[in-house]
């Protein structure tokens, strides 16, 4: 198929190469001029703006937009409705947050224009890996754009088929599923980083146990010099903790158990911030994503004020002086 | 009565102090002989050691044992079980893990010495308001002690009485309870600091956002400039969260509004994780208990080892480098 | 003041009867005649409708909306305006967020309708200890209405004056302020029953700890059965965990310990979710407060899909069967 | 080697099979007969009792203790090391506190007896898979036994090499370790589960937003019926919570979406809990785990006395009545 894609990031750039990669036309666009020349030594052909894009490709025109969300996809989504015509499809390959979906795609319709929300992981490793994908949009639109996704998806590979995959949808096996409705994919997106959030945290905590148990003030005969190395390896052997972020894990700690290259700022992106509100809005409870998140709020400052204010009330109450960050032993 | 007390630090002289007041005797040890010459100066008899102070009291023998728990408090009973004879009584005010009462008075119950535990709130403010006693042994020694345990308690005083109190044991409403068998004394007061945790972290966490409603990164029409003072000090009247601690709180933010003097290391006591044991035990779920002990853990670190765990994994699988300690706008 | 009251369920026909003992002139409206009826009786004018209500003010008139928030309050705060004049103001006391007050205050500032929103802590107990107080809006209209919110405060009463409170503004003292601009009095009103929730729970783990004391499956000689009653009185006396909530549950615990008339489905409200979205919004950290709204959450249903899940991982990868609600013994 | 395998339970007897498909002989026990047959048949040497496996073995003697963790497998090590001579060595193959293995240790060794604690993961699926080991004890014991542990372990396989991994302990990559002195194995077995615990947690929850998606009461255009066994599926390729416990998700949704198999009571082992006590111990915050932990607690009540007690406070301040399980609006 014939293919516009705008955002030549990390993500983008890697999407049009598999596309060509399975000969696919790809027709670019990014606001670096650079970005562009790269994609075209590629057998890309760019576009110098994006009604060229437009111009460029056929109808029904398809654009897959693979920006950071929020303003720029906005606009960016807004000009190519304003340079297409009606039976063309737009395509939101990044992170948007789904309710500005399903907000987009009826105000689209009004014109004609379809547009596909799709749920992206795969991270710097997708384009040898493949890119899995979660879809939201209407069946028929999403039918015709099954050669990209066929293209872009890791596809069956070598991992161990489930059972009793017997009447469902074969998508999901290559590594692509038709999640429901405008904004479904990017619902499902969402919520895949939550738990990737409390999947993470839930090894750092774990970690940071075995860490501590030679530093803590214990017993003598009850601390342990433990190699965090060989045991993030030996448990993707058999144990049932393994798992893609523990092999990467187990990665960093062979380089260097100490992860001297790390300070402990932890960013968060809106995914893991929109799941916690949707459990809200669901009245679902959410203990482990949101500690999760919590976790990398509290990274990322040295100090909270509530923390003065417990300081504050232990003064005031028995007279407690501030310490400075020494642990306490149990039982003082 | 006639009673004595080991231990001369804060709470124990006050405990001396207010019993002394209200013309009970006291003979007092402590290891600085300092501690001892300030108590005889207010009316004390100054024991030079604990058979001494044996010694000085008629059987049967009350001695109020008021240190620091852990190895200094458990020689410090066995000592004086060693001087004392059957009969005599050895209460333990201070913060003992109610496990070790458990064990302790079945030891001395061997020898014909009874154990009493006293969980003890109050801190520096119980010379004045009185002592909330909660108090673990046998009803008749509870019984006989009852003269030492109504001049520590606050008394009924101003404070509203609870509708439907008959029937209830009256000791309630002036401030000690016989809380059962030897260990229950202290299991509730440990229980009790549990909650405190809990009630301060609350208060804590909301401050925290009102503070931050000026500083977020967010629209300039959502952020407002909060005066946490006044906030607190409205909150004393009529609120549905008007509560000791708040009046702390709100002395503490009339005197300084950005707790300045504090930097926010809180240290924790052996109570606070007891009580996280004791609901592991129970299969009780206590979120709330539990985090606030964790916050505590969080605030004594510049940064956990498992939060360089999470960057490492983020580098892993995204390519993403860490940054600085600066909040990250959502949805980007 | 002469002052009109939208909404006469418990806390509007409150409010007027507050009002009206200290000589404020209310015209009042509800949509049962029947509560209409009842506060004429007591001295108010009824209005047939807003209109009439309006005409029944003199400018610049006080429409004080006291409705469960949401589209009834949105509706009426617009029926409102279209009736009202220039310079009129429209007091929103009921629990809407914040938000949707800063959007309601700009679109009627544009008509020249002052809008100034009030979030009213005090429940059923407010028409006698008054209402706590948090205002927002222009401080020239705040200042106006000064004589209602002055009657309606519980005042500086009997509770210990604050120290060190000289040079702050003395209104929180008799138990209102003004909080800052629009929506200012709704979000701190909301950050304060987010700390209500956290409160409220921390005291809910500690006794669900103290009362499984009895039933876990623990050594015969560590289990106690406590009095929850006497302990909950006692802790009133003296102790650091002393509040208005604590004397709600001393009250509920002295007139029936098992608490047999409540079944333990926990209803939450807007302001405990929007509580935790500001933390999100902000970057803060709230444990607390967030594991307090779960618990409601999990309370209302009777197994999570998430349990079910947890049961299927297990029986998948150890071929654990589930069992009945029989708890499990440490170690086992 | 020839080794002795006292407890023929699924792990006990599949440990058995594994060995003796690779030619090591192995004498065993249980307390039932059939059990002993039934392998006896497969190969085994059967044993009347422990001293007559101490007898079929020749020194120094190995056995691998695979009993519940606790009193059972105390007497057993206890007896075994009665029959045994100095020289031999007792294998504790299940899942000991790593306390009772120090301890055990220590006075073995007295005796002469060497004491190994493995942990042992890999479940019902390791007789094929093999078996993850974490182990403590003596280098030179540990080394002497490497033959069982190789055996026994899943081996390289065809799971991708961690990159830098040379002049690190081969071993990891086989699939066991030797994590260090006695109790060291059972020590990080322990962490393994306590975050097992919380990567279920993070799935259950992810999966329990995306359930509620289609049956929360939100706006018709926001609510999804979403497809868990094609999500699950998707997942497994490309995505960053690719593990082994989504495989077995997996699994069970594609053979029954609506899990109607189970009822979500969640029974917890001692590790779990074991591994909260030693992030206690140690001052570590370990939100996530713990939360993991209280989510099972919780699954295994109808409500809890603190649900109850919110109820009760809720009448006491607003005179909220209770509804019933159904749940509750946004903004209500």
């Amino acid at each position: 198929m014939k293919i516009g894609i705008v955002g030549l990031g990390r993500m983008g750039a890697n999407i049009a190469r598999r596309l060509m990669r399975d000969r696919h036309t790809c027709v670019v666009f990014d606001k670096s001029a650079d970005a562009i020349a790269a994609l075209e030594q590629e057998g890309a052909t760019g576009a110098a703006d994006l009604a060229a894009m437009v111009k460029a490709l056929e109808p029904p025109r398809a654009v897959w937009v693979m920006l950071p969300s929020g303003d720029i996809t906005e606009a960016t989504v807004e000009a190519l409705a304003g340079a297409m015509e009606s039976g063309d499809i737009i395509i939101d390959g990044g992170n948007s947050f789904y309710k500005d979906d399903i907000r987009r795609a009826a105000s689209l319709k009004a014109r004609g224009i379809n547009y596909v929300d799709v749920g992206t992981s795969g991270g710097v490793w997708g384009i040898d890996r493949g890119y899995c994908m979660m879809i939201g949009g209407d069946a028929a639109i999403v039918g015709h754009l099954d050669p990209i996704f066929k293209t872009l998806a890791p596809g069956i590979g070598t991992i161990d088929r489930t059972p009793d995959r017997a009447g469902h949808d074969p998508r999901a096996e290559h590594g692509y599923i038709h999640a429901g409705p405008t904004g479904a994919g990017h619902f499902v997106k969402m919520v895949h980083n939550g738990i990737e959030y409390g999947l993470m945290q839930a090894y750092a905590e774990g970690f940071d146990i075995l860490r501590n148990k030679a530093m803590a003030e214990l017993p003598a005969h009850e601390r342990f010099e433990l190699n965090l190395a060989d045991i993030s390896e030996v448990w993707r052997r058999g144990s049932v903790v393994s798992s893609w972020l523990l092999d990467l894990t187990a990665a960093a700690l062979a380089k260097d158990e100490q992860l001297t290259d790390f300070t402990g700022f932890v960013e968060d992106s809106g995914e893991g911030r929109w799941t916690i509100e949707a459990a809200i809005e669901e009245a679902v409870p959410a203990e482990v994503l949101t500690a999760s998140l919590f976790a990398r709020f509290r990274s990322r400052q040295e100090h909270t004020f509530g923390e003065k204010m417990l300081s504050a009330m232990r003064r005031g109450f028995g007279g407690h002086l501030e310490k400075g960050p020494t642990p306490v032993l149990k039982g003082e």
